[in-house]
């Protein structure tokens, strides 16, 4: 850091994103993207948009929104389109906690919240996940803070019912809950239709995983019209137009096209219990998960051995260099054929290290 | 503003962008984009691009950096791109501003700073204009404060010269200055190659004028190294994949077809003199411009007046009901013939006006 850097953020851990490689090919299970391409519609449009840019995008983005509250079966009035659904959890951290509201989230999730807490200097506060590494709600009742809880969780791919976090929401009347749908649509039930009921509740979601468009940075949040008003005022002040024309309209391509969304869902999900069925039978402990990825761990094995072990055979995938996690590895879910590779590759190594 | 809202951002008052309009054709000129198309090649790059969407972007965008590294002379590590140049200004805002560092700028500029203030709870030290709507550069000498200097500056169109934004920067090794080059290629000069020898300077440019990308939202940092790393610790801290793939790859194409680009910025120059010396014709007091606009006034005749009957005759412009501002309207250089177009509709409101 420079001289000149802001003593309040000295101490400020940015968040680590996993291994992009740019050269060499590997069967890329490390940071949960879709194995499958864009939707053809969703590229089409994408492409006609292009010509547009020279004009700025309608910062509303009214003609995706339109899309979505028919997807979503919402008001347009309950959306607000973000760059990526980190931004979204930005905005909300921006909008709803401060010195006297705290940021409270699990202690092993999504790895941005603690950054997103120290980027706004807000304080946070953790709360550990049970021995089996499910969230206990009661926990979370009158949290006396804005609650952020990734449905699945990250990395463990736990999910709770749709009945457990509306009891959550419930006994936080007085706090704002956010929902981190990032991996929902692989199993799990969605919070989307308890916004009407509740005003405290957001719901995030993102194109990255499902909607196989990480690299057009589009997320969602969901939510009251008086929440997505503050979230809005949130983005008029710091980014205006902040999708492309092009990820805009590969957006409403990938909403529109919904056989292929869910065909895409359907295989992930059977490559995904082909897989833990493998690992299970190779001796690995696997958490249940409703999500593209999956949590192992290998008897005494540490997760950082497996990952560079797995590494060195071409399949890359990610490990946590902190308690309670660091036996583990995260295995995103490609396709039926990585997956298979990947237990070939896991078995050989098992020969060669047990 | 819902009950949740922080009250610490109670007194927000979001920027307001410039109409967009979704339905009638105008003549558009009031946003500052660039009449001309993409460049065939930035449009060539994005379409191929777009396949790829699956996977999340490089983070540091290296195929990008390294074309941009050659076009301004600088190194790599000099070099950080942004979601349009405004997220680089906010990125300054949160690095370099906090209670006890005031953001120092004019009290007519880019309308964003004061927000990008409020938005992060720092506090904005405003200094006037002189009479004539320029800067003085000995009011920002050892400024107390990060100064952010728009150059040209908006809405006034009114450039420093490279020697004078030396002197404050040179007059100013405590504080960091930034200069907003949004405007820089239609005849001002860039400081870019002051950033050697300044290790408290950014320069920040954007896409969006110049280079026909104001809907691929591309800008960029300039910088030491060491500031570089101040705003890539935001960025981490933030968003880390901040632009799309097509975004990035519409930005390497507009950098390397660099005759449109030089062609283009001609073009809009050439404009521009044949449409202040048509204004001035007409009885206008126009500002001396170096920018894609021209800030004009005509006699007592207020700037919403002149706005809302160009708007009826389908020429879209901007004015601003404050101060020092509200005779005026700012109006974005065209083609040629848009400003042919623009000079006789105004001709025509003088008649039935006068």
């Amino acid at each position: 850091m420079s001289e000149y850097f802001s003593k309040r953020l000295k101490d400020i851990m940015p968040y680590t994103a996993g291994e992009q490689p740019q050269d060499k090919k590997y069967i890329k299970l490390n940071t949960n993207e879709s194995p499958f391409p864009p939707s053809p519609f969703s590229l089409r449009l994408c492409r006609e948009s292009a010509g547009d840019m020279l004009l700025y995008p309608d910062p509303e983005y009214n003609s995706l929104v339109k899309v979505a509250a028919q997807t979503w079966g919402v008001n347009e009035e309950n959306l607000l389109f973000t760059n990526g659904s980190d931004e979204a959890l930005n905005f909300a951290f921006i909008a709803y906690c401060d010195k006297d509201t705290p940021a409270v989230f699990p202690d092993i999730t999504y790895g941005f919240y603690p950054v997103f807490a120290a980027i706004n200097c807000v304080p946070k506060k953790e709360i550990p996940l049970k021995e089996d590494y499910t969230i206990d709600i009661k926990d979370y009742f009158n949290a006396g803070g804005t609650v952020f809880i990734a449905n699945p969780n990250a990395p463990t791919g736990i999910a709770l019912k749709k009945a457990e976090i509306e009891e959550i929401v419930a006994n936080n009347p007085d706090n704002i809950v956010v929902i981190d749908e990032a991996y929902v649509d692989f199993g799990a039930e969605s919070c989307v239709g308890l916004i009407d009921k509740y005003d405290n509740l957001i719901v995030t979601q993102t194109f990255s995983k499902s909607r196989s468009l990480a690299g057009a940075r589009v997320g969602v949040a969901i939510a009251s019209a008086a929440l997505i008003g503050d979230l809005k005022t949130v983005k008029y002040s710091t980014n205006p137009y902040n999708l492309s024309r092009t990820s805009a309209a590969a957006g409403i391509g990938a909403l529109l096209d919904e056989e292929y969304f869910n065909d895409n869902c359907e295989k992930i999900i059977e490559a995904r219990e082909f897989f833990v069925k493998k690992l299970v039978g190779l001796g690995f402990s696997v958490l249940p998960s409703k999500a593209n990825f999956v949590f192992a761990k290998y008897k005494d094995i540490c997760g950082e051995k497996l990952y560079s072990e797995l590494k060195n055979r071409g399949v890359l995938v990610r490990f946590f260099n902190k308690p309670r996690l660091k036996d583990f590895i995260r295995i995103t879910i490609g396709t039926k054929s990585d997956m298979e590779k990947t237990v070939e590759t896991v078995s050989e190594i098992l020969k060669v290290i047990k």
